[in-house]
């Protein structure tokens, strides 16, 4: 298998696609933008030991790297309000292997086709396993959500549940269980994005962890965050009954939620494209952010970073 | 140095451009398509060590590296006719060196905006020495160039000349010299490829090797090419004085030209863009690409790889 067989195999498994006047094929891509509609781009890539394990037990299986290397693009298209259209692969690898490339294209094909992104084009070179993806999204003009426009008194709201890619990591969960599925195959919150950018006044994916991400919008400001709150699955409950410890997975990042600034006065509905809404807290004028417990009292925070990102 | 600081030194280097609603600062940026416009779209990596040289004397520097990352995706999108708008650009590093970054932003950044190529986003992770970029251009409606359309009798049009990125490679010249030039800092055919779509059946970016790249191209038909004719550089012709060595530095590739099939009744400028236009051939209906010499007799071609591309 060479690099034209490669790019053979991966042509041959793409169908065709909406707004794809050309597509894999010729020295670029042509595609139709809609009218009326703004164009969302993002890069992201997976380079292994460091975005996924490639060795030992309890290494990422080719399913889960191949969702994975879409998926963290489409949690940015999400966190933006756009809907996604178009991708293009980057593959770097050691070698031409088929069946590693099979398993690839079964989760990041399966990945594309759910949410209507149509991989266009691409390039496959030989080098240290590296996985680049472009997402191309659009968006109604000028209703995309941005990580400006916190301002004190707003609710800080997240989508689904934290804590579970951490513990997926920890605990060495192997394909198809739960917590592992959200650290490896988590789902782009693209119909929550959709939902949330019409009601919110900023948003941010919060791949990176929580606070850090949070950090990143409040800028100035500071923020409450109050940490009995913070929506938790029963699979994350049951794994990790210790309270402290499983707060510390929630901070730790890898979940692809989204957080978004809402007013005050706006009614926040439980759920945003089928995917749970949780209240966690407010914006202050405190310039800190600040974990409460249950009764309301900061909480010690040395374990966590949270500083370290201001 | 930190990831961070990467970001926001490139953030701060990057002027703003035409188009970008949101630039470098969120999930993802939002542009603005023009009206009557299709977007064209390509993406290319560079790997150390096999699209560049990165240890030894003879090694890239960081600003060649830098042009080349863009340039080749920039001549995908003069294959197409395409005019350059945006790019993304996914660094892997094996460290994060300012002193690296600056030369490579340097290269990139002057080029883009040679081009008037805005850079909109992007990705900093840490990894074996990885560059990858997403060029995004537009096209008026229905007026991009592609591989297909070869007929009998089309004469075969190239752009700029040709053998001087192999001889530029193998000679191991210092920066500046113009056949190094040629090879790690090609100017992208962008305005020749927008005059080119307008009057040629068929175009691609030779950049593999003008053969190769010509199969593509003609398909089951065949070509005869005029090796006497293969537009060649003075520096080539100084540096390679032997007609032998040379042609087969002609067909050796790295040579970010263009390659148009033109109707025979078509009347055919000396230059397209600025570049000179050379007729090397003609497309036949033989199944083979045939080399002729000055005398019209068809050269032994022992040492090419042609036949190999078929």
């Amino acid at each position: 298998m060479n690099e034209f067989d490669l790019i053979a195999e991966i042509k041959a498994r793409t169908p065709a696609g909406s707004g794809v006047v050309l597509g894999i094929a010729d020295d670029a891509a042509v595609l139709q933008p809609t009218a009326g509609m703004q164009l969302v781009a993002t890069t992201d890539n997976l380079v292994a030991g460091r975005h996924f394990i490639d060795s030992g037990e309890n290494r990422a299986t080719t399913e889960e790297i191949g969702h994975l290397a879409l998926a963290v693009n489409l949690s940015d298209l999400a966190a933006m309000g756009a809907t996604p259209r178009w991708c293009l692969l980057t593959l770097t690898l050691p070698e031409a292997d088929s069946s590693w490339l099979r398993g690839f294209l079964d989760g990041f094909l399966a990945l594309a086709a759910e949410h209507g992104c149509s991989l266009v084009g691409g390039n496959v070179t030989r080098g240290p396993l590296n996985i680049g993806v472009t997402a191309l999204g659009e968006v109604p003009s000028g209703q995309y959500a941005t990580r400006e426009g916190a301002s004190v008194g707003q609710r800080i709201v997240v989508t689904g549940t934290l804590g579970d890619a951490a513990a997926g990591l920890k605990l060495e969960k192997p394909p198809g269980d739960p917590l592992r599925k959200r650290l490896l195959k988590p789902a782009p919150r693209i119909a929550a994005g959709l939902e949330l950018a019409g009601m919110a006044d900023a948003m941010i994916d919060i791949s990176d962890g929580l606070l850090g991400d949070l950090a990143h919008m409040v800028g100035k400001l500071g923020a409450e965050i109050r940490c009995d709150q913070l929506p938790t699955s029963i699979a994350l409950a049951e794994a990790s009954p210790d309270r402290r410890e499983r707060c510390s997975l929630q901070f730790a990042g890898g979940d692809y939620e989204l957080l978004a600034l809402v007013a005050e006065g706006t009614e926040l509905p439980d759920s945003a494209g089928g995917v749970r809404l949780t209240e966690i807290g407010r914006v202050t004028d405190s310039g800190r952010i600040v974990c409460l417990d249950a009764g309301g009292r900061p909480l010690e925070t040395n374990e966590s970073g949270w500083d370290h990102f201001r």
